[in-house]
């Protein structure tokens, strides 16, 4: 195995973006898509190590980028505002979100740009369940330890096949959210899958986070993904 | 391969009872059990086919009788007669399903009695919580729509790893019985996983029952089920 990778740079209303896509060059055949969307970090080490692992699983895997490329930061602090701002504004991330939904599409890297799902952490998990309201052309998102209200407007009709990964303990996400986003995806007609690991907080996929790291919902997690992802492109 | 079945006859409490084992018989290496606890029918081909296909998976599947040889019926009042005299009395059901355990242990299978895990089927998905609850010295249990009312004793030192594999619009397992199977297993500091899915009610897994089966939801609950025993026994 051999994996290449390139920085996918667009552009969307007057921001600069730059993705990082990463696939297994032994062949050029056309593979399916799975975006990775970013923690309160924006794109970062982590989120490319995660393209590069779907890239050894078969896929094209691409990182988006959601604050532009003169935002990227090690800074938590200033990283919460630039979260925040698209918080406040959710009309503005799913258009960014759409927007690095084409850029992957028209990457050039070896994908089909018909079998395309998303992945997210954290508020990375909150953007790929904005993809799918969007109703956005996607097969399916994955969200680790995503948030889970919905933006203040209707969504589309949702496409999307839908899997939450999710921390019991997260205090992020206290079982009213659970119950809200079921009864949500339920009232949405949305196929959703729920998986709750007990003992889990919030960034429990993330080994840099001391005390929030959970090993066992990490690896049981990244298997439903697996298999998710599976079900969706065979 | 080539499955071989046997009775497994056993005593308990004055009752005779009969569970199934199958295995793969192109080998004699032993290997893990996995106990099958029934529906409200008790003992029946559905349940047998379950602890065939786990044979085909490599392991030695017993599908547990809970009612007593005279007490086999296709008839769901009676069942359910004899299903709620062992919901009235929990203690007596977690002593036969111990029963059941050491039946399968010395059953004369190719079987490892150290390894065992359970799994069960509605009535049969609470049975398996109440063997955790026990302390029994199993490795894990799968719950298939079962049901999550606690027994009214306090539990033993919950060894077993828990998978619970919930329709979210199960009418016998509405969402504050989750939050409450959640905070009981929290509580006990169960290793725990509750997967819910969406747009599924009670009985999912059987296609005998009409407008309650769900092919999605069986599929993927049943993966998550191998991939839980394989994180047990490798």
């Amino acid at each position: 195995m051999s994996i290449a990778t390139k920085p996918v740079r667009y552009e969307h209303g007057g921001v600069a973006f730059e993705a990082f896509a990463a696939w297994d060059d032994t062949s050029d055949a056309t593979r399916p898509i799975v975006l990775v969307a970013s923690t309160v970090m924006g794109r970062s080490r982590f989120e490319e190590g995660k393209a590069r692992s779907l890239a050894e699983l078969g896929y094209v895997g691409v990182a988006i980028d959601l604050y532009g490329v003169d935002k990227w930061t090690t800074d938590m602090e200033k990283a919460r505002v630039w979260m925040d701002a698209l918080n406040a504004d959710r009309g503005l991330l799913r258009d960014r979100l759409l927007a690095a939904l084409q850029a992957a599409r028209d990457s050039g890297a070896p994908a089909d740009p018909a079998r395309v799902a998303a992945i997210g952490f954290c508020f990375g998990g909150k953007c790929v369940l904005d993809l799918a309201r969007s109703g956005a052309d996607v097969a399916g998102v994955a969200s680790f330890h995503g948030l889970y209200d919905a933006p203040p407007f209707p969504h589309g009709d949702i496409k999307a096949k839908i899997l939450v990964l999710h921390g019991w303990d997260d205090p992020l996400d206290p079982p009213e959210t659970v119950l809200g986003l079921a009864r949500e995806l339920t009232e949405a007609g949305a196929d959703w899958q729920i998986n709750s690991y007990g003992h889990t907080v919030h960034a429990f996929t993330n080994p840099a986070r001391e005390g929030m790291y959970n090993p066992d919902s990490d690896r049981r997690s990244w298997l439903a993904m697996r298999n998710f992802l599976e079900e969706l492109f065979g």
